[in-house]
Parts: C-alpha cells; structure tokens; sequence
C-alpha cells in the first residue's frame, strides 16, 4: 500500500474520494485545488498539507488523483509552464478521474512516461454519494501492469473497477455513457413536461413509466427531482453540455451524424446560457415544463 | 362473462389477443380484417366466423375488441358511411386498444353512448408476447362503470390492468410512454454506432451501459438486436413515426417545445422514407452505425 496520496481537484468528486481513502486508513498528505481555500479547508479537514503548487503535490505523494473540470484544466495541471505535476515525478502514479477527451489522457500518458511516471484513466460513472461511499462505478484505460499496481487504492474507492483498455479507451466509454444518458435525461424531461402541460398526475406518469418501455436509470435519479424543481447538483447541466460536447466531437471525428445527441447538446447549453448551468442536470425540466424558466 | 368477443385488426397485437381470450375459455365469435385473407385464417384458427363487414361484427358478438393503425382506421371503423360497428350496436361493449389521438378516443365513446352502447380505451404498452400470453400492460380511459363492466375480459389479457381517467386519458399517457421510449431507443442507437464507430466491443458497452446512468428499458429489449441487426417486427418503425407525432400534437397543443422528440420523430420518418418503416425500432441503427444504410 503507498504510503502517501496527493489529490488534485477538490470539487464534489475529489473531495470525498479522498475523505474515503482516509477513512480507509490511506495517508491523503497533499491536496490542491485553484481555489486555495478549499484546500486549507480540506486538508484541515484529513490532516494534510494544503499545496500552493502542483509541483508540492508531486513531491509530497506517491500516488496522486487528479479530479479537474475539463480538458483546459488537465493540460494545465500537466503541461502548465510555470508549474505542473510532472516537475520531478519520476515513480510517481497520476490517476485522472475527470471526464475529458480520450486524446488528452493519451498525451498525459505519453508525458508521464517521458518523466518516468506512470498515469491511468479513471473514469467514473456514479455521483458524489458514491465517491463518499467508495462505491464508484470506475472504468480504467491505460497499461495494465499499471492498473495492477494502482488496484489497492482503487478498489478502496469503488464497488466496480473494469480495465476497458488503453489510454484513452476508458474515455471513450465514459464519453458514450454520459452522451446516452443525458438524452435520456432530456427525454424524460419532455415527457414529463408534457404529462405536466396535459394536467397528467406526475406520480402516476412516472409510475407508468417505470413500468413500461419509457423506464431508465435517469428516471429512477432524476425523476421526482424534475417533478419538484429540486435541482440541488450531483452533476451539472455545464458538465452534461461539457461531455455530450465530447461525444459528438467523437462522432465528427468519425463523420457520425447523430441528431438527437446535437438536440440534447443543445439543450443544455441553452441551459448554461440562461444562468443555469451549476443546477443538477435534472434541471433541464425547467426547459420543458409549461411556466417554468 | 359475457358470451361471445368479436375482434376487428387481426395485426401482430389483435390475433395474439383473441389466441389469449379463446385459450382463457371466452367465445371468440367473429373476427374482421380489412385483408379478409387474414380474417379467414384466423378465422379457421379459432373456429370463429370471418365477417366481410363490421356491423355482422357487432351482429355476432357482444364484447368487440378493436386493434386498428391509426386514427384514420379507428374513425372509419367507427364512422365509415357504408359500413360500420355502430350499426345496430345497442348494449354492445367497444374495447379500443390501438394508439390513436385522445380526442378519438372521446368521439368514439360519445358515438357509442348515442347508440346505445359503451365504448373503453384500452392503451397497451407491452409487445406480441405479451399479448400472446396475456401479460399485456393496459391502461383503461373511460367511464369506471363501463371498466367495472369489462375487467373480467381485460384481465384475461393483461398482469396489469391500470384505470387512468377518462376517455382519451389513457391514450395521453400512452402517448407519452412511446415518445420516451422512442427518445430512448434514438438514444441508444446513436450511443451504439458511436461506439461501433469507435471499434469499441458492443457487448462490453452494453453491459457498462446497463450498469450506470446510460441504463434503459430499451436496452433490455432493442440493445442486442441493434448490434446484430435483427429488426424483425415487434413495434415498427412506422408505428413509432406515428406515435411520437401524437405526442407532438399534443405538445404543439399546449405549444411545448420538445426538440428531442422531434428529432426522434424526424429519425422515424427517415426510416419510413427509406423504405425500412417495417422494421421494428430498433431498425433505426440502421441510420446511426457506421457503413449501414
């Protein structure tokens, strides 16, 4: 078991990943975020040092995961001029949890690797409940000795850990499941907008719909949330536009035209570009039911 | 129990249901098809009478159970000037399952009453095995008297007999569960060609996919059959084009905006366009995978 863990990122994720791997008996002994406060808020919490660089995380780490926004963010935290986390990382392991394009986990792989580190894609597909819980669904690309040697930390912070394959793949995975499920998302937005606009009974609606071709998980999640206008974010409509976004790049790359992917998209960027954009993902229903936003 | 059930649409739904009702020990008495060949075979099946006309239907039966296409067959059945079930249909019970327009529904049952007779919705949301094996999942719009009246047949057919409202009630709500469902199933083609284009293995992402939010009714029943192109029919493309635009109506009627369902709708009738409109839903990864279509 290493003994010292960095962690990079310290948002709804990040933060209770590395309070589980401290309840877990794991030294969390850096924690960084842009936002400084949060890291001495943090580090007080676990008893770590609160970095003021990423180059501090490196040095003060063996292990170190790194929870960032998006692909802007990674590069900074990796490729950053004036400071990043490959400055003397040699036998280091980054493990990069943050939902990005598959392209960017390739590069930092590379860079890693050039400074005698090692990185592996960690990609989660679950919610804040269960980075407190270490329950994560977490989906793992990159070389697989590496994934052997990363395994204690990581079956500590899920429930199910699948090697998908190299570098990148994960990130594939992740693009795709996030891509479907915000659809599914603004589709039960749209029918439970209109039960709302026909005057339907909302609890029998989502009843029937969980009994019938209509049901998905993000009914089972989201459901009653649209119904209550309880928006409180477990993941962010920014977020949903952020992935769909690297989905359809995907699909572009591939000259796939995929419609409903581009209306869902769109939907939460209009979302974002009303001010709404830091709600839950359930919050498009305000999009879709009469009298609302 | 009433002595004898006359069926009229005698398609994949229709003739399973009637097989159901007579290995329960009803009476099938007559059975009518617009392609009187069908009408004979089942006929000769079910030692019931093939009428060349809908009033010999509403002659021979107390109970008539109606399963048409669309709106267009549902008011000529019910309204058709040289021929139709309401000739002479006095104390004759009209169970109407096909997926029509809610206002159809209404005109139905006001025509029945004034002749004498009563008219129920009975909107399925379930498939041909289903019906076969009279597992059906229905949802009741009427008057309860008359639902009190028809529940010994109806649950016969169905596990799950559900009163939603009035008439045209139910057909909302069915309206609803099929524009979801083929949200969904849109969905999960893209998410699948996206994947395929990706050479991601389909059977691995199925199974990620059942295991986080991108999880769906749809992937249980259509998920496979995309990856091995086997549409055969359970509920077609074209059905599914008509559906989703019931939904929009509604919506335009209330002027809802909802984009994923048009997209969808659009997708559907892509498919009708290029000749695929028989295919069952899960044909429409025909239009999302690469090198298909």
């Amino acid at each position: 078991m290493p003994s010292k863990i960095g962690f990079v990122g310290l948002g709804r994720m990040g933060a209770n990943m590395a309070r589980r791997l401290k309840d877990c008996g794991f030294t969390v002994s850096a924690v960084y975020d842009i936002n400084h406060d949060i890291a001495q808020a943090l580090a007080l919490e676990l008893g770590a040092s609160a970095s003021r660089t990423l180059a501090e995380v490196t040095a003060a780490a063996d292990v170190v995961i790194t929870v960032v926004t998006d692909d802007a963010a990674m590069r900074s935290i990796f490729f950053g001029e004036t400071d990043n986390l490959l400055v003397d990382s040699e036998g280091r392991l980054f493990i990069n949890c943050a939902t990005v394009s598959p392209t960017v986990h390739l590069e930092v792989e590379t860079a890693a690797e050039e400074a005698g580190a090692q990185a592996l894609e960690g990609c989660m597909a679950s919610s804040i409940t269960q980075a407190r819980e270490g329950s994560l669904y977490l989906m793992i690309g990159g070389k697989e000795a590496v994934f052997t040697m990363a395994r204690p930390i990581l079956e500590n912070l899920a429930s199910n850990v699948r090697y998908i394959g190299n570098a990148g793949e994960a990130a594939k995975v992740k693009a795709l499941v996030n891509m479907v499920m915000n659809i599914n998302t603004a589709a039960l937005a749209e029918g439970l907008g209109l039960a709302s606009a026909l005057s339907l009974d909302l609890g029998m609606i989502r009843e029937v719909f969980a009994q019938t071709g209509a049901h998905s998980r993000v009914l089972m999640t989201d459901g009653e949330d649209m119904q209550n206008r309880d928006h409180a974010c477990f993941f962010s409509a920014s977020h949903a536009a952020k992935d769909s976004g690297i989905a359809l790049q995907l699909a572009e790359s591939k000259s796939l035209n995929l419609p409903l992917a581009a209306a869902t998209k769109a939907q939460f960027d209009r979302m974002v570009a009303a001010g709404l954009g830091e709600l839950d993902k359930s919050g498009i229903a305000e999009l879709t039911f009469p009298g609302r936003g």
